[in-house]
């Protein structure tokens, strides 16, 4: 084939990036991504395997979980409807434990700033003068839905894409959603929505869906636990019924939902995973 | 500090992580992120590592197409205004060498289904019979954003984002987007965006947008080239004339803006910087 030539790559690549220090005194905000260990970013790898402390949600993966070989590290995560006094205490542990000199990292599922409240926490950190680094990561929304084989901006069929949260700091579905601006936009993914599947489809369907769409909820995206379940808005309060309401799950709905059953067949995507560890690993401390 | 305690992390986590064959005969399609190289994945990296061949875009940042130690790496990028033959030939390309028994890495910039056109090149290979693998990149619009200390979805402020393309085919504003959608939604990304800027911000504020309202370009995202230019709806065309046509753009509009001013100054952002290569690295083939 004229033009290409086959030659190996370097092995030893990574050995050439010098990173920023992560320093005593302060604190790494930091996306895990869906759930693929394979889908950390080398910040995040790095993160891990230098901090002093580790505190995380209860929406990272166990595989990465399993990365961090201190017993020592927190869980300090709530599924929807955390309280308010929750995250004030953990953006109070942050700032002490930097205070201490200890390096910090505030690990997440996903994107931290993406429905992850890194924002207040960045916001915390910085009111105190501790300093920080945000290191984003791979969002649900995204990973997710190309672990299921949704290419969510497939070109014809979508120019734009709206990320929403399907619940607010009490579990139910914010008020303040704007569901005409949702129905008009040509693919929508809502988060942590399972239980909400049923008033998001209905009001979908008000501001002007179709009620035969289809839509898809993604759960334990990108894990070996991975399901993906197809449905249309008129069935989704049903179908979401029968799901594991523990599982995070994804609601997607667009055209480009058509496009999984021609990638999906010869995607691969086994994710990647840990032998096991040659010591204990201690659940989180709450 | 109850609760807390300090424990050292395992230095060699990573090497207990057993990565899924890249098999040759195979194609990855991967994300490079918006520039930083700490913001690769796992997965990107070991594709860099391992593939015979390297299709990159051009919008893959300097210092990763640096890691790649290849010389035979091409560029087969176009900027906005790439031509569906193109693409085409992109598929084909894509197609031929895997069946010649390579393992082809597709590298893009971002993330390789966010307006990146991978959805097209998975459908080839699937109706090609070629297996290949989506590795998702952090998205410039969450990566970029985050860079610039743009927390999108602060709760209290925003329950959605939506990423809008800022160009079709032809290199104009894709005329089928909804702005009424896009007006009505709390966070506004548009990708690529800043030849079109001035119409962009025409059009949100006839959908009801404030003419005063802020907006931030964020150009060459977490390299040390990034450059985060505030203006409002009113002013974006003039701004926008005035700023590099080269650089890869972002506009971005929502109250979330506000708080930059308080995360940006105590946060990190230097990003991973590459040793120089003991090697010449030859540019791209066109």
């Amino acid at each position: 084939m004229p033009g290409f030539h086959v030659v190996p790559t370097n092995l030893a690549t990574a050995a050439r990036l010098h990173v920023p220090e992560f320093s005593p005194g302060s604190v790494w905000l930091a996306g895990a991504g869906p759930g693929d260990p394979g889908l950390l970013t080398l910040y995040a790898l790095h993160a891990l395997n230098t901090a002093d402390v580790v505190l995380h949600d209860a929406l990272v993966s166990p595989d990465i979980l399993a990365l961090i070989a201190t017993p020592r590290r927190h869980s300090v995560g709530k599924r929807a409807g955390g309280a308010r006094t929750h995250q004030l205490r953990i953006n109070q542990s942050l700032v002490s434990l930097a205070r201490a000199g200890h390096r910090v990292l505030r690990l997440k599922g996903g994107d931290p700033l993406i429905f992850g409240r890194g924002g207040e926490e960045a916001l915390a950190l910085a009111s105190a003068g501790v300093p920080f680094r945000i290191v984003p990561g791979i969002s649900a929304g995204i990973g997710g839905t190309a672990g299921a084989g949704i290419p969510l901006t497939h070109r014809t069929l979508a120019r734009s894409v709206v990320f929403a949260t399907g619940h607010d700091a009490q579990g139910g579905l914010p008020d303040d959603l704007d569901f005409v601006a949702l129905a008009r936009t040509d693919v929508v993914v809502f988060y942590m929505a399972l239980r909400q599947a049923d008033l998001i489809a209905t009001r979908l369907i008000a501001a002007g869906r179709a009620p035969d769409e289809a839509i898809a909820f993604v759960s334990d995206a990108t894990t070996p636990r991975q399901r993906v379940i197809e449905a249309t808005l008129a069935t989704a309060g049903a179908v979401a019924a029968r799901l594991d309401p523990h599982a995070p799950t994804l609601i997607v709905a667009g055209p480009v939902l058509a496009l999984r059953a021609m990638i999906a067949p010869l995607q691969q995507a086994t994710p990647m995973t840990l032998e096991p560890a040659p010591y204990a690993v201690a659940g989180g401390v709450p």
